[in-house]
């Protein structure tokens, strides 16, 4: 169920009440205008992933910067983001079942609707919905560049489904859903750069087979935090679909920047506000936050500007941090930030964003896209 | 935001919307009087734990089997419990912040509220704010039985804590929260027998410390799924504090029973229904469900039914299940069940329970307690 904000606009961030989402505005906004300026340098379009922040605040804030919508994963995110003003959503995901499909097509009498495929019954059945609905649905095929999920291999399999949706009714062919999940946090930045010259090289090939059957691309879409320099550079790649550049998380911060340091394209604005809440030993401060204000399938998360305090151990409503050999001290009620391991689904188990500047609460953002997506 | 149901009362399982929270009302019926049947027959009280169900109508249903009322981890939590029907609530867990405290006390306007401590400051928070609401605040004294949380070393820092409860207007001394989390998914029976026998000999020691100074407990409240079948032999637990029981789930279903198989003393009622969307190999089936619709930092989920086919990994929106030697074939659209790595954290991201009883939905209930719990 909803839950109020954790705080009002116009109080300082210490009066924030805890576990909550905090979202520093100043770090935000240039990690938006950083993407921007890069895929503008390079004319490349940015669809910004918003399976990321799920809130059509920010999905406007992107297009503000020049993005020409957003992607989503789930019909239940198109919705949300096409009732919050978002006029332009790919669903860059399959999506099978009959109602969701239904819902999609639906969705195309008020926005411009494209949605990822790997299957010829799936073309079947949207081409259906699309005629049914009187609407058409931009579809693009989803190649398997190396992240080994859905998708269908590159070269022959491709041409043959794109060919089936130009010739359905109600679909227009528009290129390449080519995404690699799998490069994104490869450590160092030569991984991940010849991950992305491998799958460069399956796109190369594919769009030629498909140009010498008839069927030219208009885009060809992926490309996420991690790897976005390599596709701006590709000449292939058209568009961009980066999610957690926005927020940062632990699982970006480890990863190296080109120079072999930490990754810095991006500053970590996403934090979760949390309060000591029992001090048991000299070593040890447990807080407020624990599994049901962030995930930890990604590992600990990192305690903001207290590098020398680290948490280790976190459980439904508490974390654990261990404090040998720093000089910090804590008290009952002290408020800290932890960076999260994981921002999109830390982002999904909240309500609200709490916006701040400069220790004051500037914004309460809803997340409406939250939920697991049926 | 809060999410719509993901099915209607009396459409057959097969039409539930994936990703789904399903509960076999059968098999959480069949739990919820396995628990109090153990407890009636050892003279024991049961008051179980809503961190697990965060909802009210699971919590009543509970107290229609003779549970005394229920535990909560946080303040929204026993706030949703109190506005849902449920009349006795013990918080306990450590509430430190102001305003939270406040929110305690004037809860016990509408219900019988405790809460655990385990700092003299926070003693004194608690009673300032017992008097300003002209309420008594039930205290419990956390003792560290070996769980390396939260909490005050047995013995004398209890007492101590104690008489300074027993002399503050507003408030009771209750007794000890004695609750060993560690030992709730030790592998073993032996190991969690032994772990509870220490925290059973600590209890004990400062029970009787406590009636030497006059402080004696009228409750000694603790225990879990994993080891309530110990504490309720110990002749010193007067309440138990099980959560998991009513729903079972993978951490559980990986400890062993007394004999050293699997540990059958619950059945598995919680599932994620989830539909399969993409069957890109012969090997490999793309399903639905992922980090946004269960938790994964115990581990994979199980394909319920079908222990010859592994969920091989999970991302954010996707699970890969590998069906290598499996005599199962899948097609799109096919819908299975998953039982969750994790229960309570994992019914922390959805709105709702779609229970249902012979294949058909008959209970739709609201999950009023979700959320990081500020």
């Amino acid at each position: 169920m909803t839950t109020r904000p954790a705080g009002s606009i116009g109080i300082s961030l210490g009066e924030v009440e805890t576990p909550a989402l905090l979202l520093d505005l100043d770090a935000f906004e240039r990690n938006l205008k950083r993407m921007a300026d890069a895929a503008v340098g390079a004319a490349l379009r940015v669809r910004p992933h918003s399976k990321s922040h799920k809130c059509p605040v920010i999905a406007l804030r992107q297009i503000d910067c020049g993005a020409v919508g957003v992607c989503c994963q789930k019909v239940s995110e198109a919705e949300a983001m096409v009732n919050g003003g978002v006029r332009d959503v790919y669903v860059c995901n399959e999506i099978v079942d009959g109602a969701k499909i239904q819902r999609l097509a639906a969705l195309a009498r008020q926005a411009r609707v494209a949605v990822a495929v790997d299957h010829p019954d799936n073309v079947k059945a949207l081409r259906e919905a699309a005629l049914r609905f009187g609407v058409e649905l931009s579809a693009f095929v989803e190649v398997n560049v190396g992240m080994e999920r859905c998708g269908v291999e590159p070269g022959e399999p491709v041409v043959a489904l794109a060919r089936q949706i130009s010739g359905s009714p109600g679909l227009h062919f528009s290129g390449l859903q080519a995404y690699h999940g799998k490069a994104q946090h490869l450590l160092t930045y030569n991984e991940r750069r010849e991950a992305i010259e491998s799958a460069v090289e399956k796109v190369k090939l594919t769009k030629s087979l498909l140009e010498q059957a008839g069927l030219p691309c208009e885009q060809i879409s992926g490309s996420g935090t991690g790897t976005y320099c390599f596709e701006l550079k590709s000449r292939v790649f058209t568009e961009l679909q980066p999610g957690s550049y926005i927020f940062m998380d632990v699982e970006y911060g480890n990863i190296q920047g080109r120079d072999g340091g930490p990754y810095r394209d991006f500053e970590h604005s996403l934090f979760i506000y949390t309060q000591v809440m029992s001090c048991p030993s000299e070593d040890r401060v447990v807080v407020d936050a624990g599994l049901k204000a962030f995930t930890t399938e990604k590992g600990m998360p990192w305690v903001y500007g207290m590098p020398d305090v680290q948490c280790v151990g976190v459980s439904d409503e508490h974390s654990l941090l261990r404090i040998n050999g720093s000089d910090h001290t804590f008290k009952l009620g002290d408020k800290l930030k932890l960076i999260p391991p994981h921002c999109d689904p830390t982002v999904n188990l909240h309500d609200w964003y709490v916006g701040f500047r400069e220790n004051r609460v500037e914004a309460l953002w809803p997340i409406t896209a939250r939920g697991p997506g049926y």
